[in-house]
């Protein structure tokens, strides 16, 4: 009467770096790993039999070990073979392996020495069930802001409704994006990851803002048209509010010109869009 | 060709106190509040179409006007009142209402003097599409640990595994659970929480561990034995893990004395324990 | 013509735990440790010599040792111990250790299942130089509320100012104490922490408050009156501001019921309560 | 008996935003703003009189107020206004402002579209008391690392000691810097920021590191011998380790290349290269 649900294990924040030093400048992998798996594992809950249970301990060393043959093109195709290996155990139906790349970049023309470039983490996702692969690419935590081009009108007045309509309003978010890549198609992910950036980034700069809603859309259409091997693009989009400070008080005038930046509360939209025919082609 | 995903938008981290002064003590209620609604609102996102969009800034304005009226009983009465309202808007489908509650005890004997209970924060989720009513109530950010009685065996080994096994382990992990309950029950929520608590750190207690996983269903088991309004409980519990720490090479012994803690890399084990005729009931 | 100036070097975040199995319940001691020297290391600095550099890592491993001997009866004891085993090292001037202690607290009648209480962390600093010994204990991140009783008025007005003056508002605060013991005075450290707590706590809860300034006066008096081995007592106070929330425009009353907790932009007052004699005895 | 001792009160974490939109493209001030003031306040201590207690809400508003007409060059002459306009009232001895800039880059060509920079923030501090002014400018959080020419060898070894020696090894670390100028002389703060940015960046990349100290006197120096408005800089920093995962039990050669990279337990170096008249002229 009382049963196991849906469940999965593994190991997360293994902070792993690959240097590589056979180029100028020398190559630097600086990856979090986080490891998922599903399958029977029901016994190991039920009967604490841990005989399937492969330990995260493992997967740990697994992700080091992987990363000496595997880590040498893209986190994403070090994501699938770390991911496959997992796949193929035993009593494993799904393996989930993502990957945070934190960034470094040279510092002038040196060979040796880098600076973290902190504007935003690149993630990928590698998704292995069964025989199918699914696999995601990402931005997190890049911010970003329209200082003007940005309106937010026409929303429905209730009694609880306050805000002004505005037609110039400043615009920033914290972005955190992933997009699916078309399964099976053979893909550079270093160079399409840095096209995706590029559209998002242009777009995002190019066009007039209606709302966060509207601009997740006209972002995410400009992607899904111009990168064939995009499916779908999900966005979760804090909005970091910048609010008019009233400087009448002390004789001032503020036209949008003083703000104060406020983290709490915010809104948060989250949207996927994605080609039509997307369902039916994974029937 | 290109088209709107699954979207939903809304308003998080609402900062809300409610302090009541009729009592002795005095009440607090020190909430965090977020808001989540899902609907019809494709227009806004392809046409920046604003007429349906609930401005999140209405949002927050109702989170404090209704905590007025319906903030007295529990954060899962409120969560509820607050979901309600929303669902009954225009365009809307379905509401997520979460509330965190920040838990304040008395001074001693001391009507208006306060300090913060640290140990975990009391969670509550109301769920609300079309007719249909989900409450969730949950433990966030509990660190528990059982200094013996924690095994780790059995598990396989192939070429990547180095971990020992071990019958006597510290385990630790930072507790995340919600339990959903039966639909349409009438529940006293305050008393209900103090119970699947009290049932939680007893039986956490008092079980011999094989593994993590055993101890979810150990646990989760006794939670939906005792408590008949629970149907099902979701546990996400990170091992907060504490190694042996190598003293030979100072002449010192370490028979499980001297530890130390890690949060990176953590295992992560995620599952849910529920009565096996849910599905069913929900159909 | 150019040259080192002040400097110092160590190991932070050490995560040190202890588990002592002799009793009933168990006891757990959960540190984080970190050691600071100063000392004749200019060389290390200006010649890159490191024959006088006890290294960081040495420091990790030291702490680990004296940890099976020291640390059985307080975390100062302990961290006076450790501070005294570097002290004594050639080059070395001063040592600084600081201890923080996460507490845990038995489920019940537990003999071996702990919860974490999270509601502040005790810490302790030992800091030895030549002949002299210094011990701080200190309580970090209690947040304590007074709903009552608490006032804010008579400060000055300029051009700039726009705050009410209020006799009933919401104090709030999350407390950072550290308080001196008097030198060479024989001290139980756990009964002196525990009784200077609690006086914290009494005063907190009993006093009328003008502000966080006269606040911090009578909390620190009562200490330095009821506890002679406490020379000065310093805190740093930031406001948690609770701000009344508008709601007359949903034709609402609020008074002093609902209101609005913010971090950002937060007041802090940081202040030494002492005894006056205390700079004479020191020379 | 019991008196006040050293005491300083303020606002923290004012979060200030200045958009200038006449320019090409437009210009985000985008702060984070400390103001601390210490002076005769030991009356609002002791007697609850708050006369001459400047309400931090009235110095949020003033940075507001006063970002309208002095945030136009630099932080460090906004910092300098803010302090000046405090340091000028009542009671007031000493006004410290520190000021933390959050750096925005436009988008490509853009006039008003951003992305934030997070490789680091800039800081700036400005210190008034009586009739002196202490300028400081820093760089906060910026991460960076060498992947060779970076040693730790001929350290003591003693009972503790496991730590082998390296004449290999990667360096990282997180820096926080602060640079003080030469009082009264005309600085043209936005050059000379860039201007010592470079050479710590030069130097970092250009040198070979014996240790952490080396490295800071190394980049230390090197700034004082080049700017000559630069009388001292302090740096603190925190030791990212990495360290080699032995592969050796999976078969495995590891020579240099696969880390895991940890931040609990970091060395922690703080450490001041001054001119070494310093102190001479400051009487």
């Amino acid at each position: 009467m009382i049963d196991m649900g849906s469940n999965r294990y593994g190991k997360s924040a293994i902070r792993l770096v690959r240097i590589q030093r056979d180029t100028t400048p020398h190559r630097i992998w600086d990856l979090t790993v986080s490891i998922a798996l599903d399958g029977e594992f029901a016994a190991s809950y039920r009967d604490g039999d841990n005989s399937d249970v492969i330990a995260t301990d493992t997967m740990k060393n697994s992700a080091y070990a992987l990363a000496k043959e595997h880590l040498t093109t893209s986190i994403e195709d070090y994501a699938i073979a770390v991911g496959r290996h997992f796949a193929s155990q035993p009593k494993v139906q799904g393996a989930d392996v993502f990957v945070e790349q934190h960034r470094w970049q040279p510092i002038g023309t040196s060979r040796d020495a880098f600076v973290r470039e902190g504007s935003f983490t690149r993630t990928a996702l590698a998704r292995i069930g069964g025989d199918s692969l699914d696999v995601q690419a990402g931005i997190d935590g890049m911010s970003v802001m329209k200082t003007t081009r940005s309106a937010f009108a026409g929303f429905p007045r209730d009694r609880y409704t306050t805000l002004k309509e505005t037609d110039d309003r400043v615009m920033a978010t914290k972005v955190s994006a992933r997009w699916e890549y078309e399964r099976g198609a053979p893909i550079d992910f270093n160079a399409t990851y840095d096209a995706v950036l590029a559209t998002f980034l242009d777009t995002f700069a190019d066009h007039d803002s209606a709302s966060v809603q509207a601009s997740i859309w006209i972002v995410g259409k400009a992607i899904l048209e111009r990168h064939a091997a995009v499916e779908s693009i999900s966005m979760s989009l804090p909005n970091l509010h910048h609010w008019t400070v009233d400087l009448s008080p002390f004789g001032l005038e503020n036209d949008r010109e003083i703000y104060v930046a406020t983290t709490e509360p915010h809104g948060l939209i989250e949207a996927t869009v994605r080609r039509s025919d997307l369902a039916a082609k994974r029937l």
